[in-house]
């Protein structure tokens, strides 16, 4: 076998900015020799992704970066060619992360056998390979997974970005069987195209067009009560302005600042965080929740009269005051709570 | 009545960046004439808030902002002075909208007595006045609030922002009453000092500092568990890198960017449309769903067997496309999965 000869990515240095030639090498190695155990694989299909280009740069993503110099990590599909492993006889179609390369080892790119965890695997295959590592795989899920943690109702208002893209599509696919009106954001009027005639969206927004706010506008009259957010950049911050009372930002990626991830390169690169850390951001207002001033207030006062709850006050004198207090609000120059004394009142 | 005189700021021009002198106008006029149904106030503390920053710029917040050449809208309390309200006598104090100034009528300013809807108010008051605009006031309840979303557990690591603040000292308590340990950020020794010695924080990160990021690095050495967010900006930014797998950051507020709604101002102003719509943001990861492959599929599978459902691949030929890949995801020029082909499998 050693004959043979793999071909492979190597990740040579971390791309400031956009991916250029010599950030990977590519290169002409053995094949390895399956050990005991072991079983030699194949590689059919490598998946690219957006997250491929976060896991080149040094940040601190949901997977440590894909290290310098080894072969560059991917997912993807393959069939076992030479097997030591009574498991994986030869012919075995496999799942796992066999990286940019044409050849591993069953081990070291935790190769498993197709059928598992998918439903059981018929011979002929129920969709073509290339849908395990797509709709029928990890972009598929992913976008089922964003719909049922945004869960759009029937009428409601859901953007998508990114909404030819492998999560995108079948995201917004899946918010039109829930009922929802569905507006997708891509590029090029070819593409758009694609997403309103082939994949149903109610609407699509070519970002490249001048007008591409005010086309967004146009297509959510009625606002936006859930965003499946993949770009991240403008296009978040725009949709941002337009969503409604109790609106659902599910946050799947940012591709739009992936390339910002360099040390010269700077961006924004902390919101994402949200999704390497699996974490939530709510917003809320006090107005909401009048109701719950007696409860508050009993608790508070309750605190106060233990000497469990401290607090101090600001007061500037004279009604002339309010914008200097105003003033030190924004700067900082003040403690605790800020008012401005206007008059005393009369003794009841 | 009408020989006593109003003093008021009327909103002249909305600001763009710092509030500057000219925007509001200091203006005297004749104290309004309470008609039938209709009781005259008599403003005694005003409220400045950082909302009230927000309220002056023509931005989209969570209630129009406040008009031109009207008076300033602000939170007060008051005491009714002159009365053709039977539910309202002379004397009784009063909380609502009377904006900044000196006088003004029950109904415009939406005053209601003080004991509703706080506890009933006993006579001498259970805190002084100022406490009903601040710890027993909307501040309060606003901390409250944040800390029941954000809910903080024992052992857990919780940062707060603007930690002096009128909301941000009494979340802090709150969190520590929870058993979490609190770490708090504000700007200045003094306010430090404050944060830690009188509130009793466990520790509290000076803003101003050089290395304040550094230090926050180290009062958090597990992380962040829980963010209850009054700074937004580089504050917020770097609290993000910092937060831990299923984190919750509670946005209450992003004073540093308050500043910058103005139309030559530009900054972050989209995620501050969280607080706004009281909407949500929800990170995910389809790692830790890997359990739900199955579901999933099964329903893909079932939408695809039906039609309901359409997917479109690009497939690059030759692993040596792989940057290409990249670059094309990156830069747009695709449609639907992403797809290196390395290699036919063999029929099995």
């Amino acid at each position: 076998m050693s004959t043979r000869l793999n071909h492979a990515f190597r990740l040579r240095r971390r791309p400031d900015g956009a991916l250029v030639k010599d950030d990977l090498e590519f290169v002409e190695e053995p094949v390895p020799e399956p050990g005991p155990g072991q079983a030699l694989v194949r590689t059919c299909y490598v998946s690219v992704d957006p997250t491929s280009r976060v896991w080149m740069s040094d940040y601190r993503g949901y997977m440590p970066p894909s290290p310098l110099n080894e072969v560059m990590r991917s997912v993807g599909v393959g069939q076992v060619v030479e097997s030591r492993r009574d498991d994986l006889p030869e012919g075995t179609l496999v799942l796992g992360w066999p990286g940019w390369q044409e050849y591993c080892l069953t081990d070291e790119a935790s190769l498993i056998p197709l059928q598992f965890p998918f439903l059981p695997l018929p011979d002929p295959l129920p969709a073509p390979l290339t849908a395990f590592l797509g709709v029928l795989g990890h972009t598929g899920l992913t976008a089922y997974l964003g719909i049922d943690i945004g869960r759009p109702r029937t009428g409601e208002t859901v953007v998508v970005s990114a909404a030819a893209g492998a999560v995108g599509s079948v995201a917004g696919q899946l918010a039109k069987v829930c009922g929802a009106r569905v507006v997708g954001i891509t590029s090029g009027p070819t593409k758009c195209q694609h997403v309103t005639e082939e994949l149903g969206f109610d609407a699509c927004i070519d970002r490249h067009a001048p007008d591409w706010q005010k086309q967004l506008d146009a297509a959510t009259p009625d606002g936006i009560d859930m965003d499946f957010e993949n770009a991240g950049g403008e296009i978040m911050d725009h949709v941002l302005m337009r969503i409604n009372v109790g609106a659902r930002i599910v946050l799947c990626g940012m591709i739009d600042t992936y390339n910002q991830f360099g040390p010269n390169t700077p961006g924004q690169r902390a919101i994402i965080q949200l999704v390497m850390r699996r974490a939530s951001m709510n917003g809320f207002l006090v107005l909401d929740h009048l109701d719950r001033f007696n409860e508050a207030t009993a608790h508070l006062a309750g605190l106060l009269a233990t000497g469990r709850l401290r607090y101090r006050e600001t007061i500037l004198d004279g009604l002339d005051q309010a914008p200097e207090a105003m003033a030190q609000i924004l700067n900082g120059n003040k403690v605790g709570k800020m008012l401005v004394h206007v008059a005393d009142p009369i003794p009841r």
